[in-house]
């Protein structure tokens, strides 16, 4: 049975990328919101609506389970969603904040994410309340960064040194951004060795295929798994950006809003 | 009676505005194709499609002309559009080149542009047939730095300084993108006084209102002109970024793109 991955737009192909890697025989169906990105400036409500009518229409394509691939949808629509599906449902967040947990012993951990997300607190609220200190940077620029093609770039490398500028000491930075894994070749120069990333979309499928038993994978799949893309937003638009974000395979079926609304 | 006014997205919003300044009591429609933004990485001939397609929209919404107030739709449209419309077409890049022709008396200008704009070369073509010498940038994070919110911020610096640093002596540099002159006082303080910049919404503006006749205005408007938004993508979004643009007054529509497909 496939697995349901969704995201307000394309960031959550990182999660998608790490689940197929985690699980290659695996057939995905994966939802980008485009014609709604972003999330982070809508109300709570709203966003938690969007959540609702994107997992009903992945039930509706028979999905064994749901990845919701989005920090702010994570953090808006579980886990009342969670008990509203009839399939289990996995955020982002909790992966990220356990793994931040188990590679910061001494408590001191930074987070970078979207302006939103940083402001939700919805990260600072689960490390503080396991006793850690919590540094937190919005990053605004690096979504767009990252969309742009320029995750490599001096662009990049200029920004990350800004952002990061007034950091304390670190054992681990948490990527609280579905399209931050991109970035972890300029975080790492600018951070050094010593500071542990937590790449969420890597933590986050280690966490589905470990609660539905999959096995390490240890050699090439016997079938390749599959993967339907449906989008809210145009298409070109997504196929471009989703080939900046590291390769789109499987076709793409434009999703008219109103299909989510009547799903 | 109104007049019309279309981009891709929010960045014509500084055309409308700059319209509004030099003719305060005129009435005018705004179309922002934001489902289906950037135009800058679509083939010619879709562009020009789409902005035959709003264009015909705006004449069934009575229009007495039509601002083309996109750099990549005035490129690939221009001046065929003029040909099939019934009324006047103005574009965006002309008002600019003219001005830089004028600022700039030994030939000695710069353009900076989104990757697609300079890619395109539409600015350089006609400048360097005027016999102007042609130093050109892309500079793709500009726009997400004025969407963002970010245009007086140490990023729109650091990335000014960045985009900027090979410049040769210049004259003018002509802002040929419709989001940058949010970008003046970063560009100014970076070039220093001696280089004009050529707002290209301020000189397609005026080119306007030269040519509708339009005096200069010498005080309040007895009455103040309306403005009504038509956006093919999420109304929350458009508005959000508008205001960051610089306010939007009047009501706003969702334009579904099958109505313009129809028109």
């Amino acid at each position: 049975m496939r697995i349901g991955v969704f995201d307000s737009g394309v960031g959550g192909l990182t999660v998608l990328q790490a689940l197929r890697r985690r699980m290659p025989e695996q057939d995905f169906v994966y939802v980008g919101d485009t014609a709604r990105v972003p999330y982070g400036r809508k109300p709570r409500e709203m966003v938690e609506q969007f959540a609702r009518e994107i997992a009903r229409f992945l039930v509706l394509q028979q999905v064994s389970g749901i990845v919701v691939a989005c920090n702010t949808a994570s953090a808006a629509a579980l886990p009342q969603l969670a008990s509203e599906i009839p399939v289990p449902v996995w955020g982002v967040i909790d992966p990220g904040v356990e793994a931040a947990r188990r590679m910061s012993p001494s408590g001191r951990v930074g987070i970078i994410a979207t302006a939103g997300t940083i402001r939700a607190g919805a990260y600072q609220r689960k490390l503080e309340a396991l006793g850690m200190q919590v540094w937190a940077r919005a990053c605004p620029m690096f979504v767009h960064v990252v969309e742009e093609g320029l995750a490599e770039s001096a662009e990049a490398e200029l920004l990350a040194r800004f952002y990061l500028a007034d950091r304390p000491e670190l054992e681990a930075l948490v990527l609280a951004c579905t399209h931050y894994p991109l970035l972890k070749n300029v975080l790492r120069r600018v951070l050094g060795p010593e500071v542990y990333l937590v790449d969420s979309a890597e933590v986050t499928a280690e966490a589905v295929g470990a609660d539905l038993g999959a096995g390490t994978p240890d050699g090439p799949p016997s079938r390749p798994g599959t993967v339907v893309h449906y989008v809210t937003g145009d298409v070109v638009a997504y196929r471009h950006t989703a080939h900046v974000i590291g390769g789109v395979d499987g076709e793409i079926f434009s999703l008219l809003e109103s299909t989510l609304c009547a799903a």
